[in-house]
């Protein structure tokens, strides 16, 4: 096989985060569902924007999106990576674009000149730490097939998808044709589920990449499993992904994570925090730790604490991005990387 | 007197923060002094923030600016609140103008629509939790006296301004406007130092204000007050400063704060805090609380412990502005607003 540029390769949303402490009320009072992924259009927009920081903090800003979260996390750590997502070129794309790239991410996808803005989710944190996300899409609803440089899959030894991409219109086949090229170059294809909202729209459509192929790797948290196999049973939902998948990695909150093959289960406890603030990013970082462990050839066991830890890192303070290197941390805790 | 339609209106630079903690090789990197706040220009920007990042968290954005974080403090305890300050109408200054009147901030300065972008500050937060400050002051070098709308300045019981506003080419006249405005309609005046290297540039014009009666109430910090009076012994710079204002607060970090007035000298003690994550607007969010304990008739120590609180709040979090409502944080602190 081919040498690899990039350890890991992520596709996604480029959405610039707003995000706000809030109280119960506000989710009531705009009529939100706690803990989930709303797309909204820009009236919806601006009319929760208008509203954000009344009587509680002052918004903070930061670039985030799932799967580019999870990439600048394993940056973070030390491997090499890439990401393609759309802004456009304005302000806050160019923001977005910077931030990424002094992560030490490679970064080269063209910006939108024309259309919507670059994509905003307001993330309405309330006092249990949980987040819940208002997503504007904007310039990402112009990811297509063309933003996929077949050269620099082809040299990725891990390519990371988000299930969000099948909400915009085009970035679906530009997932599609990542796989492909990826699948041809004897790569592996990873995959977050997202949101359980998002399994909800896409559920057959989940399961078909699985089943078919098209992915080897999934990760979900519990809601997530449960939507996808539409049961309440998580033992019942695990049986099936292990069927389902070469190789499943379901994470559970303080719960830690289970780590699912044909060949055995193996069972991650997550790692102890002081104080819960925000959960923004706890899946994709988690993600980050487990595939930064996966391309360094550790065992399950060792990918799962790395999970945690940069998990650990992020839900404790606010933003989907750490905030200390993560390299650094993974060395303090024991966890050679 | 007339009624009042303010407690407090601040005027200062309009600056959007961009925060990252970074350890102390980079302030060394970049030859900057640890803790202070340097004026830089927009070459020196972009060569900064092109190495924000690297090897450590992501940036943070987020609205800051001393004299107006002061402000969203005030209101979020509950009291009357304005801001004059300039940013430009760009995607920036929209975030930064939303934030502003989402905390409960009358704020109607016009953006300028030519011009320098709307200013930034990058802020290197070290592991010891000190910030070090790298401001281009952009758009709000624009903001000149008839910016200063004579209706409003009458209608507030406080006028507060910062040192900072000697930087700007035409702030300084907008800020003498405000303060005989001001002193006209029987209103107070208040002016925060804001940072020693900046009390340094305009040492003879700050003691000048204070003698002339042109401010009635100083804040500063222990460094600020010596580099004022040009003594590295407190009590001689606070006997100095007894002399020369109507009312002194001088904060001093854990070791609390301290008010002088001709009459006598109350010190209260600083509010004690889990963890120092990010001292960026602790002076701000002082000013904050004491000056909404000035508004609300209670005494010197009342306004120094809520002033303590506001401060501990805003230190154990990045950013400069409170991510709690003060309001409810008093409360619970027994400290009722």
């Amino acid at each position: 096989m081919a040498e690899t540029k990039y350890d890991v390769l992520g596709i996604g949303n480029a959405i610039f985060d707003v995000l706000v402490r809030t109280d119960e009320g506000f989710l009531k009072r705009h009529g939100m569902t706690k803990g989930g992924m709303a797309l909204i259009d820009e009236a919806r927009a601006l009319a929760i924007y208008g509203d954000m920081g009344q009587d509680s903090g002052t918004p903070v800003e930061m670039s985030g999106g799932s799967a580019a979260n999870t990439i600048v996390g394993i940056a973070s750590l030390g491997a090499r990576t890439a990401f393609i997502g759309k802004v456009k070129d304005d302000q806050i794309g160019r923001l977005y674009s910077h931030d990424i790239k002094a992560a030490n991410v490679a970064f080269g996808t063209a910006p939108a000149t024309g259309g919507p803005a670059t994509g905003c989710s307001y993330i309405l944190v309330t006092p249990d730490g949980e987040r819940t996300m208002n997503t504007y899409l904007g310039a990402a609803q112009e990811l297509t097939p063309a933003d996929i440089d077949p050269a620099e899959i082809a040299a990725s030894a891990i390519v990371y998808l988000e299930g969000y991409l099948w909400d915009p219109k085009n970035a679906k086949d530009a997932f599609l044709k990542a796989s492909t090229i990826a699948h041809d170059a004897g790569r592996q294809v990873a995959l977050t589920l997202s949101d359980a909202f998002c399994v909800d729209r896409y559920r057959g459509e989940f399961v078909d990449l699985m089943r078919g192929g098209t992915v080897d790797l999934i990760f979900a948290n519990e809601a997530e499993l449960q939507s996808l196999y539409q049961t309440s049973d998580f033992d019942t939902a695990l049986a099936q992904l292990r069927n389902d998948v070469k190789l499943g990695v379901v994470t559970r909150s303080e719960k830690g994570c289970v780590v699912v093959t044909k060949d055995g289960v193996t069972a991650v406890s997550a790692f102890p925090i002081e104080s819960l603030v925000d959960t923004t990013g706890a899946g994709d970082l988690f993600a980050a730790g487990f595939l930064f462990g996966l391309v360094r050839g550790a065992g399950y066991e060792h990918c799962g604490r790395l999970g945690a830890l940069a998990a650990a890192e992020v839900i404790q303070h606010i933003g989907a991005r750490p905030q200390l290197s993560l390299k650094e941390l993974a060395k303090q805790n024991g966890l050679p990387v």
